[in-house]
């Protein structure tokens, strides 16, 4: 019996390497929004955020085809092409965002970001939520779904106003983060910071207590620690607006960038004042190989053209608007659909088994993911229950694609049942 | 006064981002060895290796622009071009390294490494030497120049033959490693492995005590722990032979692979058994987003590719003998050249400003490298005390070239006065 490519897969990456789907897809083309099977067979995707501008966006393949042919080195010469990356990303910033440090993944800018806000400060405790995810090494890994009441690293509940219940969530949650902070003091493990998702993307894009993230930010800083603003999965006009912490209203000491900067070739940064990565450099010496490379910067430098050119801002904030009004249409005539919410084109339905009890429904919405999987629509699910309808397109998504993708939920819903 | 090229750099990477020389370049674009200035000046590159198949290969640049063009997702869809480079990747080991984990430096690479030692023999405690550098996180940042003896990462004195003074080198060092791991079982820290660089390339490149290395992986294994070999700047034929531990006699449990495996497309990766990888799977549903990518795949295969079809294990010994059989030559005359040794394309000179005493000389090699950069050619220094001579070229270094070097080496000699 021949070997099928997933047992392939199973005996070359390992059993367990994860996989998307219940029937994994065999992707082998991309273009625009439109992934495509060995098959033939065209999916939407709504899923995939590092193609922000497009699978295989033309003018990106020359810009990365041509920095390839001409020079890929480290950074240990001077290249004005790094530099003028870094001054671009960081003026697409508020005041007080001046310098960069480039890295390859979102992980080692996380890493990167805590080593800042633990040199800037002196202190060593770091604030997240209950049900972040930052990273795969073993110091980021600390802010996963973190429960921990000791330790350097410690959480809130992440923030919310679906199953929250009280007069005045945001005072509810910012009195948790005083009882973290003052537990670090307790135990004399000095205070470094607070590092958060803007959109609390991994916790299931909740609706954010009005006030929590400014009043938070200011809670920071009166006890010594900066703010650190993950804007991965947040930024690059994915929320509508450049940055997840404008939507939410903060400005952060650092921000950490990743998954849609290069368009697939690995590239992320954190970016601080200069006095900060002054004194990161010091302190660390810090060198990545293959980071602000030439190569990273052609790739960052053609996905900005791209966003400015073709307004992708905008769009996102338009596109997804229309879809969210179109999905609390649908709200009303099935009870699944418990919250409805999100962010230019980062949108996420709260899938519950009881719209009362506001029971999480993980499995409703693995089905409903792979019943649109079949109907050719790429979405996904995500949150700290894993039941929240993820949809994510890149900032590419018209409001055509947007009618197609509606059209097809709706039908689905219906032939799932859903009510 | 307008801003300097480098204070524009101090401003947007921060002062301290690292950079070679007294005088920094200003690379612009590089073909084969050479780099070549904004002034269109010619430089022979005889340091890096992550352009193993030389600069801006046509071959690598082909598939990297078509692999752009066509696809560049995540890995949780099936791709057959990511299996094909694992399986490629992982046949080029001996029986025992069947799976791969990709990711994007090699500091995630030991990242995994790590997890992968611990995981899979249930234990924490890992030795490393003590002029080790293995990556810039966190966790794997506990192994550079660790002089710890206590806590989970524990050193043994890098072994090396030039400066130990005994009947026994291999018998004194394979002691000190028996002491770590006695200590560890002393203190209730259930031993993991062994994380070292093959030919020792951060420490110097020393020459190895004989026997040492398949002695001390035989000790780790009877105490129950697994042998790591980080073979980032030892691997992929830059010693002459596809792999640092051929070279030095012994089969590690886990392969580390970095530098120069994507031509400057971030690709790194940890290799293992199957079991060891299916057990990492299991324990940590590890994923990382820009690895195991097409485009990863489409540079590592393409880089296969060209060192098979030129032959380059073969050309790196060669022309790695030629150059260290006329630095041996050279020795005699120049006082200052302590120590000349390395494999294949890989070479250290270590300098001494007293030959029987053996003073690590750091400011005469860091003259020796800036001397031979105004000549054109661009080496570094390394090692546990900064005064190595790093010559570590592409592995399409030719006959040629290494005469070129040795000429401008020599008249370099002359001109700083060495003897």
């Amino acid at each position: 019996m021949s070997e099928s490519l997933k047992q392939r897969r199973d005996r070359l990456l390992g059993s367990g390497a994860p996989l998307f789907y219940a029937e994994p897809l065999h992707i082998v083309r991309g273009e625009g929004v439109s992934l495509f099977d060995a098959a033939g067979r065209r999916y939407v995707d709504m899923y995939n955020n590092v193609p922000c501008v497009g699978h295989c966006h033309p003018h990106v393949v020359r810009a990365v085809s041509e920095q390839a042919a001409t020079l890929n080195v480290h950074n240990r010469y001077l290249h004005e092409g790094v530099l003028d990356y870094a001054e671009r990303l960081a003026g697409r910033h508020h005041d007080g965002i001046d310098s960069v440090v480039f890295t390859c993944t979102g992980t080692e800018a996380n890493e990167v970001a805590l080593m800042m806000a633990r040199l800037a400060t002196g202190g060593r405790g770091i604030v997240c939520t209950d049900a972040a995810y930052h990273g795969n090494s073993a110091e980021v890994r600390k802010l996963t779904r973190n429960r921990s009441t000791d330790g350097e690293v410690r959480s809130i509940p992440f923030p919310e106003t679906y199953r929250h219940q009280s007069n005045d969530p945001a005072g509810f949650y910012l009195e948790r983060l005083r009882e973290v902070i003052g537990g670090f003091e307790r135990d004399g493990v000095p205070f470094a910071g607070m590092l958060l998702c803007p959109l609390l993307a991994n916790e299931g894009l909740p609706k954010i207590p009005d006030g929590f993230m400014p009043a938070a930010t200011d809670l920071v800083r009166e006890a010594g620690g900066v703010v650190v603003a993950d804007e991965v999965q947040a930024g690059l006009c994915r929320a509508g607006r450049w940055w997840g912490h404008e939507v939410m209203g903060f400005r952060p000491d650092i921000v950490v960038m990743g998954k849609p900067l290069g368009a697939g070739v690995p590239l992320a940064a954190a970016a601080a004042s200069r006095n900060i990565v002054d004194t990161f450099r010091r302190g660390t010496r810090y060198f990545n190989t293959f980071a602000s490379s030439p190569l990273q910067a052609a790739a960052g430098n053609a996905v900005l053209d791209v966003i400015e050119n073709e307004d992708l801002c905008t769009n996102a904030g338009k596109v997804g608007a229309e879809i969210r009004r179109r999905l609390l249409e649908l709200q009303p005539r099935a009870e699944a659909m418990g919250d409805v919410r999100g962010h230019g084109l980062f949108v996420g339905v709260e899938w519950v088994s009881d719209r009362d009890a506001k029971t999480p429904d993980r499995d409703g919405a693995v089905r409903v993911v792979n019943a649109m999987k079949d109907k050719g629509f790429l979405i996904g699910n995500a949150g700290a229950f894993g039941n929240v309808v993820k949809i994510r397109p890149p900032l590419v998504f018209s409001h055509q694609d947007a009618a197609a993708f509606l059209d097809a939920f709706e039908e689905t819903l219906g032939e799932l049942d859903v009510r």
